[in-house]
């Protein structure tokens, strides 16, 4: 296959841990089913490393920036296909854990496949399972060889390795699968700790470019590294010095502070600044925390934080959030925002919306749900807009200074990855 | 008001138990908001009784028999308005008692009313709150005047007269109003207890007209009187004799036999044969259950049934019922039911859907509704278009013949109402 002859010849130029090769991917860009081009690359001025880029998938293209809605289940919760072009939704995200312990991934494939079995024409990408099995605690067990654990739905044992996490995205056919990985969470761990994951995300990453052979589907790598600027320049050249579509920057939008996230990015993206393949921040979703991201140099986020918040009764507006469980909110005929051309926005009122949520109507999860990945995705594309305008530097300070003077308690969502009980 | 001269004038004429006055409604039919007309009547041979009608209501036009959908809580569950005209929803119910309790009458009133709260721009009926209240049990007492009963949601003490159910619905604004009214169970009532109950319904139906106001509303009363022949026909021509805009038959789809159903419709349908106004068997909602009503000339129904099981897993399909919890249809690629319209079919797998059903997604509640309601309503239009082509009989012996012959144990479905739980 053209990926293992691409790996070989990529680790044989190194792909070792002080290794600092220039990335190998763009040599091979015109063969591969996933390819990154950057149409609006940072100033020279060097005021921002935000960029407009574009993803090219098999189902289609991605503008960059772009936040990805969490389909952990085949299914961004209480919305269909025809919701998501709504919103605005270019790619989602589905969790390789949940598929394969639920419907299963054979099962799937025999289906057709998860865009025929969704129903979802567009790109999508499939996490690795990694940071959901390294999240049951104590349900699983961690080898050099892999993963072993306890299913979160019947108990059963169950093992993931990177060939099988591989073997998995291959027969759920996204169009772009995740090397396996191990995160740690950068604030309960120890440096040796953190030294002992990397060196086995590494090379698990080795092991499932090896494993991975499905021509029409590309493949992202992981950099770890916790916290420690030595530990992520480390894995940031390793990872990159091997031919994978896509680098993902896992082990963050956890428990770190927002300014521990942005030194981290700042270094990482100095390392990667001739790097051709688009940067992916695994996990964050609050639009604050993105355009801090997107500012640092980053393409790509996915987050299950704008739905479930939704579900909760919490919606997004330029001024903050409302949280619909206010009894205020009963006799409020205005729409939740008034300019959003969200289904909800254009149809009903808060008053009605309120309503729903006391009632825990079905309609309020997927209404508030619209409404929150409306705004996310605007969000993003207002931040293309400025990044193609030469404005974005403007455009992150007023959000800023607008964020701190509405809402200084909310500067920050707390973020939320999808853990192993699912988006 | 238009209302009131018309009522002083028909109790006037009658009105009274043995009252068989002919019923004075057609004499004002042009001055009402909402009118009935029969457009397709029933043959001269008397081979049915099955009639196409046509309810003109301040929202639109109704094309009878037909089935409404119930919104108990100002919406139908899981769904919005356009998937209410995708299904094909012609007019849709809301409970009186449900809205009256949350989120308050008037505060719907205040928002612009039923209408503007759901954005339902179709014709809305509601109940008066009758079968809920009086369905509460040990939480309500009925005397001469009306209902006190306990809130099922916070206990709170509240009293339901003719007089405040009419008032509560002429806030809540719907095109149709319903008379306050006592059911009883036929089964587990005397007929002591069934006179009683009915003469009090026929005192609280004058009381309901009296205090009805609305001139852009229609108001239907209700015929109670159980099991019994006499009870029924007194109650009929009591209810008849009142200027309703239409009839309402309370009391069934409850605790009887089919059989026994049958045997009153017929009784009662003979004694309206020369009534213009449409006839409403309250609570039923099973297609063939509707089918036989059909043939006995009744126009309207409601029902929470075929929403109610589709959240269940059940799919209701011309060969009978598939339970999507069973595990046969984890692997099926078929669309439930492959000539359907609805979004579920023409987009989704039962394998899809059976997966979203076991993973708890709020998809399958909505994708499950759409395809029951469009299953119901089409069956409805089919009914129709028998009904003007002149083959209702043949129509209604060969999906009965289907049916003996496809699932013989499924040939009723148990029907339920929408009790003070809600839908």
């Amino acid at each position: 296959m053209a990926r293992i002859a691409a790996l070989r010849a990529a680790t044989d130029r190194g792909g070792r841990l002080d290794s600092a090769a220039p990335p190998p991917a763009s040599a091979v860009a015109g063969r591969r089913p996933v390819t990154f081009e950057v149409v609006g690359p940072p100033p020279a001025d060097g005021t921002t490393r935000a960029r407009h880029g574009r993803l090219h998938t098999p189902h289609g293209v991605v503008e960059t920036p772009a936040f990805m809605p969490v389909g952990t289940n085949a299914t961004v919760k209480a919305l269909d296909p025809d919701d998501l072009r709504e919103v605005g939704a270019q790619i989602i995200l589905a969790n390789t854990y949940h598929l394969y312990l639920r419907p299963g991934a054979e099962r799937i494939e025999r289906l057709g496949g998860l865009h025929a079995f969704m129903a979802w024409q567009g790109p999508i990408l499939t996490d690795s399972g990694g940071f959901q099995v390294v999240s049951l605690g104590d349900l699983r067990e961690i080898d050099d060889d892999g993963v072993t654990f306890r299913s979160h739905l019947d108990g059963s044992t169950q093992r993931f390795t990177p060939e099988r996490s591989i073997a998995v995205q291959e027969a759920l056919g996204p169009d772009i699968a995740v090397a396996f990985d191990q995160p740690v969470p950068p604030h309960s761990a120890t440096r040796a700790e953190v030294i002992a994951a990397t060196e086995r995300t590494h090379r698990w990453a080795e092991r499932s470019l090896a494993a991975h052979g499905r021509a029409d589907q590309g493949l992202f790598g992981i950099i770890q590294g916790g916290l420690e600027a030595d530990l992520r320049a480390t894995s940031a050249r390793f990872i990159a010095a091997l031919p994978f579509d896509g680098l993902c920057i896992g082990g963050l939008a956890g428990d770190e502070t927002p300014a521990e996230r942005v030194t981290v990015l700042d270094r990482l993206v100095e390392l990667l600044e001739a790097d051709p393949r688009p940067r992916y921040l695994m996990g964050l979703g609050s639009p604050l925390d993105m355009l801090e991201a997107v500012d640092r140099g980053i393409d790509l986020f996915d987050s299950v934080l704008p739905a479930r918040v939704a579900r909760n009764g919490t919606l997004w507006v330029p001024e903050g959030r409302l949280n619909l469980r206010n009894a205020r909110y009963l006799d409020d005929p205005a729409p939740v925002q008034a300019d959003c051309r969200c289904r909800l926005c254009r149809t009903f009122s808060r008053a009605y919306l309120a309503h729903l949520f006391r009632a825990d109507e079905l309609l309020a999860y997927r209404l508030a749900t619209c409404h929150n990945l409306t705004f996310t995705l605007d969000f993003m594309a207002r931040v293309r807009h400025a990044i193609d305008a030469g404005t974005f530097p403007e455009t992150r300070r007023e959000i800023l200074s607008r964020a701190a003077r509405d809402h200084p308690s909310q500067r920050r969502s707390s973020d939320t990855q999808a853990g192993a009980k699912g988006g």
